[in-house]
């Protein structure tokens, strides 16, 4: 199309230079047994696009990747992980050496108590999964954070930016991408996406409906802008 | 490659000409809230394949299949379902009218008792989900048996052999293809599979390591000379 020749000839802004950049895509898996698992509707295609796009900024770029059918981004370092224990131990190994943190992957918030090695019989009548928190990736990445500019997402069917706030505040973020998801969900399969950027002086920039790879474009905009302001 | 080219050029038997031939394939998934769901590590390939063949050799083949990244075979009308009540529901319509039908999906054994329309928050401690019964497709086929003939699967990590015979029997199959997934749950995911297809008569033909589309021949081959047998 006119628009894939237009972007393939303008000349990508080389402004990460130099930058690490750790991204996390995708959904988690928590295991029940080898064959059941818990998890949620992420295809990491957001995730992947901040990828690819700060890679083409100049960035040196990890993506931390829950299982995805996605192709690595060109030039990207890509560590593959399944459950969400699995991604905070990869993230946590690299956190100290970055830049920026830009954490879309949707991580599960709950895994089973018990995981068994052998597929579980099913039985008559009801069965209880008695499920437990895993550690808030996140708020971690919040509590240890020295000099990385962390970012995160909030996806909320309900009062996302009043949610996406609190979370920022929380968690201890530089930013926060709040994106409503349908009723339905539908949003994390799509191939476009449309946020709010909020920051902690309290921005609120909103990027309407565009494909994941022009959204996370604006979205290193205005990290870009952001850290460049925090120098001054 | 030169296997490749010799399939190719190999006319496909066409034993399956007239025939109408249901196929389900992959996993089902079985929801939570918008955001999550429970499911398995299904990739719906098997299934696929056995489409594939039977269309090959000139079954009216439909397949019913729960969520896959695979792609429609040539030939195949394919009806995608998400949960198992979905699934039950479209091969309950089509069911009357098939001379075969192979359920080579892996649907869910149980579903949350409870869904909800909103992302559930999450918070502090733990939290029980209560999952119910799904429908026994498979049970439900072998009930509702006139004419077909109906085969089924066993995907085991213990004692498969042995576990594949009680549930032919009690299932009212005709034959079932018992493969023994690895611990790891590896084999659902992989491209090659090896069964062991155990029918009413005591018939236990070992259809040794292969490619899935192989394999689906193999399955196919017992299956025609089974119906074969019972016509005489």
């Amino acid at each position: 199309s006119i628009i894939r020749i237009l972007e393939e000839r303008t000349e990508p802004k080389r402004d990460l230079e130099g930058k690490k950049v750790l991204v996390t895509a995708g959904p988690t898996q928590e295991t029940i047994d080898p064959v059941r698992f818990f998890t949620n509707h992420s295809s990491g295609k957001m995730g992947y696009a901040v990828a690819e796009a700060a890679a083409k900024r100049g960035a040196d770029v990890t993506l931390v990747s829950g299982p995805s059918q996605l192709t690595t981004p060109f030039g990207v370092k890509r560590i593959d992980v399944t459950s969400a224990q699995d991604m905070l131990d990869q993230v946590l190994i690299v956190y100290g050496e970055q830049d920026i943190v830009i954490k879309a992957a949707a991580v599960a918030d709950y895994r089973p108590v018990q995981t068994f090695d052998s597929k579980v019989k099913k039985q008559d009548g009801n069965l209880s999964i008695e499920m437990e928190r895993t550690t808030d990736i996140l708020l971690t990445l919040g509590q240890r954070k020295q000099h990385q500019f962390l970012v995160g997402f909030a996806a909320e069917t309900n009062d996302a930016v009043a949610y996406g706030k609190g979370k920022l505040e929380r968690k201890h973020l530089d930013a926060i991408c709040v994106n409503t998801v349908g009723k339905t969900g539908a949003g994390f399969q799509s191939d476009t996406n449309e946020v709010i950027y909020l920051n902690r002086e309290g921005k609120e920039q909103h990027l309407p409906s565009d494909t994941k790879k022009q959204i996370a474009h604006r979205i290193l905009d205005e990290i870009v802008e952001d850290m460049e302001a925090d120098r001054k």
